[in-house]
């Protein structure tokens, strides 16, 4: 077992890796736990924890909503969970998301670890104590920063991942390298998706990689004003495009990276055959880079992006492979671009 | 105007009083504001407030739900704020809880001042950061704990507070008497709800002792850990019978306060004579002291309590008029006083 720490402005967070959650569960001897988990995680892993009762979570964004925090809640005090029952949440970044959400709200907040078992979740979702859902209008609208004690890396939960969300879980690896290593694009460039599927060691090694990236760059700036906000790179076209076509969240960003790297090319100086590298990249790795979508209707869901501040939106532009910053662009130029260039 | 700093661990809050909130409004100069309000408020002071647009808020505890709480934040999106957009809750308790939560999930949180604008709100609701919603089977089992900016007292509300909400609000000065500052008892022992309803002077005087009780006990201890735990003396009790019976707060509180001092005298030499001196000040506010209620009900509705910790519950009991403290009963015990005493 290996363990960091991500020290935020009022809490430090221990992440734990190589950690067999049983045993965690187990050890800590809490006096109550309420597991909320991933139905698919559940199925997979069932005679794990049968016996904890846990509190099931449907898979897919779909339930990414309201009406399942409020269900949630309604089984916890249906069960009598108090103030002091810690909260573990299991899965993908739609149960890790609802998971936090529901531990900062429920009696006004109480403990919680997050045990993110997808690609995404572990790289992303899990780590910086972002939650909340979407509404019927947009992604994210609402939730609160909350971290949890623990994150938990127990890898054995890979071996069930089904293939589509390895791809989706490395469009944000792939993202953390444009924004902040070029390093790691340079060995990703060298790769596929199966070199990782099929090599524990190489998937631990990239997974603490990114992890330590988002850390980094998270515990720099809980609440986004600054570094923070790179991490949207590839995010504000991305989960336009992710609403309007129920796209999963991997194939989305890849495509919203794609549209960020050619805005860049257009405005930000960015060479055209990084820009290339970044597509081949991309489809190395199974992810979508072609797609013609409705310019009206992904405006329209640009519009209600929290990243707008006013009459402007921040966007993410990439400035080299490894070097982001965050340019407001006019709304009008903005429009502009997205029709000519995109 | 007369200013006291609130000063939480992470965050100072402002506290003015005699501020008139249009010239507040109108000199923030703020770029984005989104004003909730008190449909009884608005009603009240239409000429005040038509020009901002307001969401409006329905009255009464049964719209303290998180699909008041949904309906808001859809409007917001419809409307497009943002993240820079500056929330202002006017008007009672339910207001502000509403509010308070609002600001606290939109978009991860924005920022926002409360409005208080009954006594109720006035002394407790707005002071302190704890917000809300209720659910089916209890109050208050969803919300954070979120600071405001501002919490402005314009005094002006208050010509038009009904006889019935000043009653109400006074149930929460006589808890703060009770657990805090005797000579405070003392002094509205000889005193009736007339004496403040036809004294501006004595109005303020007591609202800001009593926002001075609460801030030093809430900044002392924002967390609930300690002291703030006294703030829910008759609360316990209390909000069962006012889930029960859909009864007004404070006279549920008054209720409840006396079935603690009850409790207080069986089990925490609470002096005979004090709880006669309790009750007689309760009646003089013409708040209720006699009430039959159904003990199964009760009971049920105190399991469900966030103060319960495991099998035991901890009720808050005064030692004397002015000091109170927390006593874990057991569950067992508790039933059987329930039973016996009340």
């Amino acid at each position: 077992m290996e363990e960091i720490e991500i020290a935020f402005t009022h809490k430090t967070v221990s992440v734990l890796f190589d950690v067999n959650i049983i045993d965690f569960i187990e050890k800590q001897k809490l006096t109550g736990i309420c597991i909320l988990i991933d139905e698919n995680v559940y199925t997979a892993h069932k005679a794990l924890f049968v016996s904890y009762n846990p509190i099931i979570i449907k898979s897919g964004e779909a339930y990414k909503v309201q009406a399942t925090v409020d269900s949630v809640i309604d089984e916890m005090l249906e069960r009598g969970y108090d103030r002091k029952t810690v909260l573990f949440a299991i899965g993908g970044g739609v149960t890790t998301d609802i998971g936090g959400y529901v531990a900062s709200i429920f009696k006004r907040g109480i403990k919680f670890n997050q045990v993110p078992t997808s690609i995404l979740a572990m790289v992303d979702a899990a780590v910086g104590g972002k939650n909340g859902v979407n509404t019927a209008l947009y992604k994210n609208m609402v939730g609160t920063i909350y971290q949890p004690d623990y994150i938990l890396y127990d890898f054995s939960f890979l071996k069930t991942l089904p293939r589509e969300e390895w791809v989706n879980g490395f469009a944000e690896i792939i993202k953390h390298s444009c924004i902040w290593d070029k390093e790691m694009f340079d060995i990703l460039s060298t790769q596929t998706i199966d070199d990782y599927i099929n090599s524990d060691a190489n998937t631990k090694e990239i997974i603490k990689r990114n992890v330590a990236i988002k850390a980094e760059i998270v515990c720099s700036d809980e609440f986004e004003t600054g570094d923070r906000m790179l991490l949207n790179f590839g995010h504000t076209l991305g989960h336009a495009i992710e609403k309007e076509y129920e796209m999963k969240h991997g194939h989305a960003i890849s495509l919203g990276m794609i549209a960020a790297a050619r805005l860049s090319e257009e405005i930000n100086n960015f060479y055209s055959i990084e820009k290339e590298a970044l597509l081949t990249l991309l489809e190395n790795f199974e992810l979508p880079v072609l797609f013609q979508f409705d310019k009206e209707a992904i405006w329209n869901g640009l519009l209600s992006d929290k990243k707008r501040a006013g009459d402007k939106m921040n966007f993410i532009l990439l400035e080299k492979i490894g070097a982001a910053s965050v340019v407001p662009i006019d709304l009008p130029q903005l429009k502009d671009l997205i029709d000519q260039v995109l």
